[in-house]
């Protein structure tokens, strides 16, 4: 799963009948590559700003009752930041 | 799903028969890497310059009536730009 | 999909049973980047240099009559490049 | 399967029934691009700091008895920092 | 699939019941980003040094004869070096 913060909505008219009343958010993941945006469904009601768990692939299309050709869900709301505790030590390449 | 604009078409005429009559769409991601450029399916009749939400991977095979070995399809037509509101604090590890 | 040229193929004795008879054609990807080379299975007679449309994961799995352990599939042969009508326009997070 | 290390748990309350009891830890890839961090589920008692393999993807969901809608788990700790042998000779593109 | 050098191999005591004997080795990528390690089941009895074939996600699962949470196996040992024909003329948005 990767950590991302709602930071937008995307509305679509024209699409297939299994995405009718999916909430659609954009996504920015919090680690790698920031500006990588993607979107994801969300049923627990995430509203912007808030950091969300996300899970990608065909597991996120089992998270809905109804088929959707979805690629990537919220699967959990965020409590709070998470503590990272940074350990660099060890198996390295670099 | 990854938000993409239609830039092209690719035209195939030998290919699986599951693939006959699928119409092929070049996609330029508006987000991260803009120049990695992709092929979905499309059924929604995405025209050249629209925004399109596309979803990745087994998923967009099930979006089908028949089988075809795809692995992205447009989901939706992004109705018009999506408001992005950056909010880039919070967790980070830059 | 991803579109790549054919240029080169992989031989390998020891193998999977599946694998018997499956050719691998290493193929270099036209966007993103080129020097990420990867192999897929071919079965529509793809030659080096033509340029292929290549469906990545689960998907290629199922494009077979038998099982074979792939990720990666030629699904069609490109009849001529692509037109691409670059259109940078619209959402950007650059 | 990717080796990664244990840096931190995220805590969710609002989340699918199926995450409920689910442990959820930030993973430090040892390769690749390091802060490129995600998140993985875990059965096996990982503790912080510790080397762990984790499988992504579908089956992911396929390790748990339960259903939950994960991408990533936790599948093995690793005994000790595994003997890396640099042989760069051969194939390459660059 | 991918191409990569069996370049150690990864021991873990504590891990799923189907991991079992279930061998484990690091490879390293021959095109891409060579510092990207990941980790694959290998079952065709690759030595270190040897080049290998590489299939990822679910397809690795459906490999083996019983269930395993892996997401990446050997599927072929190379018998020699591909031979590579650098054709970069054609489609490209560089």
């Amino acid at each position: 799963m990767v950590i991302g913060r709602v930071i937008g909505r995307v509305v679509s008219t024209r699409k297939y009948e299994g995405m009718q009343g999916v909430k659609l958010l954009v996504i920015e993941p919090c680690f790698g590559n920031k500006s990588d945006y993607f979107v994801a469904a969300d049923e627990l009601g995430a509203g912007e700003g808030e950091l969300v768990l996300v899970s990608k692939g065909e597991t996120a299309r089992h998270a809905l009752d109804k088929f959707a050709p979805i690629d990537a869900i919220v699967v959990g709301i965020v409590d709070g930041e998470p503590t990272i505790e940074i350990s660099r030590a060890g198996v390295s390449n670099e």
